[in-house]
């Protein structure tokens, strides 16, 4: 279903990297512009940072620029209070990374700062992570998409995950977490930062189990804090802590279908099982909240006892563990550390509104990150599908950012490809979300494409796209020929039938342009009068290809 | 995205056919019986027809044994009143037809002739269509999958749409719609008719345009006439009209960012436009329902005034001409005319339930049967998955069948991977408004294969998937060798990280099966009793796979 292009490097087909300036000469927000044949533009949101610039030489081994260095350093300077861009938005300081974030959604600079102040926000900004560009995550903003990447137990190579990593942003991905839990983790992990354009977050406990040689019953909170640190050091962005898995709550897991399906999760119930004590990650939440506030890095909550089935979803188990991390958010508040909070997973259709509401209502309005949720469990190998519906309609519900699902769920280890099928899968979620919450801008996405496909500019078409390459084959499939492009009439249907030739035929009636300015009155005369014209035109509806 | 599979005549893998009887030896249901390896067995819902059952040898040539002939022959015998199943339910009749589709949806066939009676259902069988096994559609019973054949301008060749359509049904499509506009159109649909054992609809339009030689204003209420009958004997179980679209409706496109899309309504307009007369489908729709009931065809009332882009959606054009339809709808009813009602198109997640809410009211809950809706314009090639998302919502809200998009939606001509896809990615969407909806045992099969999937029976998942072979492949290029399809963990996470693996040790606590016997008390007590043994055993919580 996807064409294959090996350069995730370039720009995408048909559109241009520009920049839009903000207060000082070094805050440069990247866009991705695309040039109409009608001589329009329509400016899009870019994740796919310097790769994509053609004045840019990127090399894997330096790095990328280090963009916000000079930011950090200013403060650092100032010194003043804690460094995270909580801390500085209930100073009400608009930091640069807010200026950017709102020159990046086209919003008031002060509007970022206050959602970030109210916890309703977070903008995951590593100080040891200066390559990124700042990107906000919460309900009143875009709708985000994270990809994971990550070699898992089948280890692949470091300069694969890299790859994957870019090529995840260049189609559209707005974080980036690295699952790596194979050999090389901590050599992956410094690559995949210093190469990465957007956040990368991690879940630390994979890294820390490998340190006992996978005996969950020999962690502790010794090794975890030295694995934390060690990743805050590199610059991880967001860090998945699953601390509201309880004692209390695994023996509400036992009569589930499925269990405990989360890694992370199912880690901390068998420390728990085996030492019959509470969990380390929550006894000494406090001092993680210490160290997640000197380096600014941002909690992602997890969700350790998610349903993996639809028969678990919105359980007690689950809801539980909700009401644990809602406490846990109001304690990395207290500690100026930005929080977000995971969620499901499994969860059918009607009880999803539920579940997203509970949460906003639970971790005041925090911002939601949920892995779907997948609607049904019946189709392996469609999971982005089953999950992207879900996806659409938690987004719009509430839901800041969408982890993506792709076509290997449950069976295996994402390719390049499934990666680039799970982006844009998501892509679609989360602005079908965008347009159903009338975020402003959204629509004149859809708009530019839809004036496009009405006035058979397919080249204008494929460019506006999610994916020019793979639209532009599809068309080719079937009319190759380069005249096709410009046809009027839709590859579907051919000359004669095409209803968009026809429809044109009858806008025609009222004047190219004009209909907006006349009365219905005006245009049922003009109707009369067309059709006269017409007959003694030869009531030719079908024009001629070649006459167009 | 899909696997290649050119066996469409063959019995999905790790199932097999089997036939519920009914209250005569001639009234057999198909079923698909997927046999599981801890000897229990899921039983599905078949589409499939003969093609999948090893006792009957198929050829194409003869076409399928005539299942309904003698149910047929034996009204016709009595000879009293119409022979429309609208017109049985009406007078208390059980038809086998209503017998066989209460079998297949595992309700009383009392139930099946009330929805019938109230219109709420519709159950399409032509009397010259006896090939077809009988299927229902309405909101009350599960959410049905219709997949669009034909060879449109582009031609190909007769046995390469009998083989979609076949191929289209072995993957779940409900009923089949030809739109082929080419040469040979006739003998196609014939070739269809005699092999389908699904309902087959047509747009008897396209075929009366041809004879104009693609010229709308040449259309007369003669022509179409001529063209309705022919279909007629031949056996199309329900057609589309598009009688909605009236003279007084076309300036309200005039405004409209894509005009109008349907081809049916475009050409529609484009006659209204030329005469400026009130439509011919209109004014003889009595005449059209006198002919419907003669065969028991089911009108499918066309929207061709359905929005095509996000821009338009629920205008007043739309709703304009739904009021129309709802006229038509019972007007219909009155000749004893089983009808359903088409709807969009393209429209926002906020703006689906307004839509089937209007259709529902003003149609007195006449199944309607939607075209996704897309929820976004911006991802031409993954229309399948942008309407994917509008169609597991609208089908939740009480849509009865679903038009499948396929990802060439927009871009040209549907393969036989695209057929598939667009089947499969409908199907998810069915299933999950079915699962929402409390559907009685659709949760069934979400059950089963996700106990097979907490249980490591990975056989039993591939096979209890809609799509089993693409499961097997994309597990198969991680884990290729044959003792990884029972190995005890996930292609994911490797045998130390496996949740399922960690949370089945942690189920075993409580005893294998014992939960749901035990207090909360005792499952606390026997989690210390465990963790003491635990200790005991070495804190293993990953047994070496060997041992497993």
């Amino acid at each position: 279903m996807t064409t294959r292009d090996t350069r995730s490097s370039s720009v995408a087909i048909g559109s241009h990297k520009a920049y839009l300036t903000g207060s000082r000469p070094d805050l440069r927000v990247p866009v991705r512009r695309v040039h109409l044949t009608d001589g329009n533009a329509v400016t899009l949101y870019d994740t796919s940072g310097p790769a994509t610039d053609p004045a840019v030489t990127t090399d894997v081994r330096r790095g990328l620029p280090p963009l916000r260095h000079r930011w950090i350093a200013e403060r650092r300077a100032d010194g003043t209070g804690d460094v995270t861009q909580l801390a500085y938005a209930r100073r009400g300081v608009v930091t640069p990374e807010m200026e950017f974030v709102a020159l990046r959604e086209n919003v008031a600079p002060e509007f970022v700062r206050d959602e970030i102040a109210a916890g309703r926000a977070v903008l995951p900004v590593n100080v040891n992570h200066p390559e990124s560009e700042p990107m906000i995550i919460g309900k009143n903003f875009l709708v985000k998409v994270n990809a994971n990447i990550g070699n898992s137990a089948v280890t692949s190579s470091v300069e694969e995950e890299v790859e994957k990593m870019t090529w995840a942003t260049r189609w559209g991905a707005d974080t980036v977490m690295d699952l790596s839990t194979g050999r090389d983790i901590h050599t992956t992990r410094e690559w995949v930062l210093r190469n990465s354009p957007v956040p990368i977050g991690t879940v630390p406990l994979y890294q820390a189990l490998e340190k006992t040689g996978g005996r969950a019953e020999e962690l502790s909170w010794e090794i975890y804090r030295e694995t934390v640190i060690e990743q805050a050091e590199q610059g991880v962005d967001y860090m998945t802590v699953h601390a509201g898995v309880l004692l209390r709550h695994i023996p509400l897991t036992a009569r589930r279908k499925t269990g405990i399906v989360s890694r992370g999760g199912s880690i901390m119930a068998a420390w728990c099982l085996a030492h019959h004590e509470e969990s380390f990650l929550y006894t000494h939440f406090a001092e993680l909240c210490e160290i997640f506030r000197s380096y600014d890095i941002t909690f992602s909550l997890g969700d350790g006892l998610r349903p993996g089935s639809i028969a678990d979803a919105n359980d007690e188990a689950q809801f539980a563990e909700l009401r644990t991390l809602a406490e846990l958010n109001r304690m990395a508040k207290d500690h100026d550390v930005q929080t977000m909070i995971e969620g499901p997973g499994h969860v059918p259709m009607h009880k999803i509104k539920e579940n997203v509401d509970l949460q906003q209502e639970l971790c005041e309005e925090a911002p939601f990150y949920t892995l779907g949720p997948l609607t049904t469990d019946i189709a392996p190998a469609y999971d982005h599908i089953t999950s992207g519906i879900g996806a659409a309609m938690i987004a719009w519900w509430g839901t800041a950012m969408l982890c993506y699902v792709t076509p290997k769920e449950h069976l295996g280890l994402p390719d390049r490809d499934d990666v680039k099928t799970g982006v844009i899968t998501y892509k679609i979620a989360a602005h079908a979300a965008d347009l159903a919450k009338g975020h402003p801008g959204a629509q004149v996405w859809d708009d530019a494409l839809s004036d496009a496909r009405f006035e058979f500019r397919w080249e204008d078409q494929f460019n506006l796209s999610l994916d020019p390459e793979t639209a532009r084959a599809y068309h080719d499939e079937t009319l190759p020929a380069e005249p096709a492009k410009t046809a009027h009439f839709c590859s579907m249907c051919g000359p004669k039938f095409c209803s968009m030739k026809i429809s044109r035929d009858v806008m025609d009636t009222y004047g190219p342009g004009r209909a907006d300015d006349l009365s219905d009155d005006e245009i049922e005369a003009g109707m009369l009068a067309k059709s006269k014209e017409f007959a003694e035109a030869g009531n030719r509806v079908y024009l001629p290809l070649a006459s167009d």
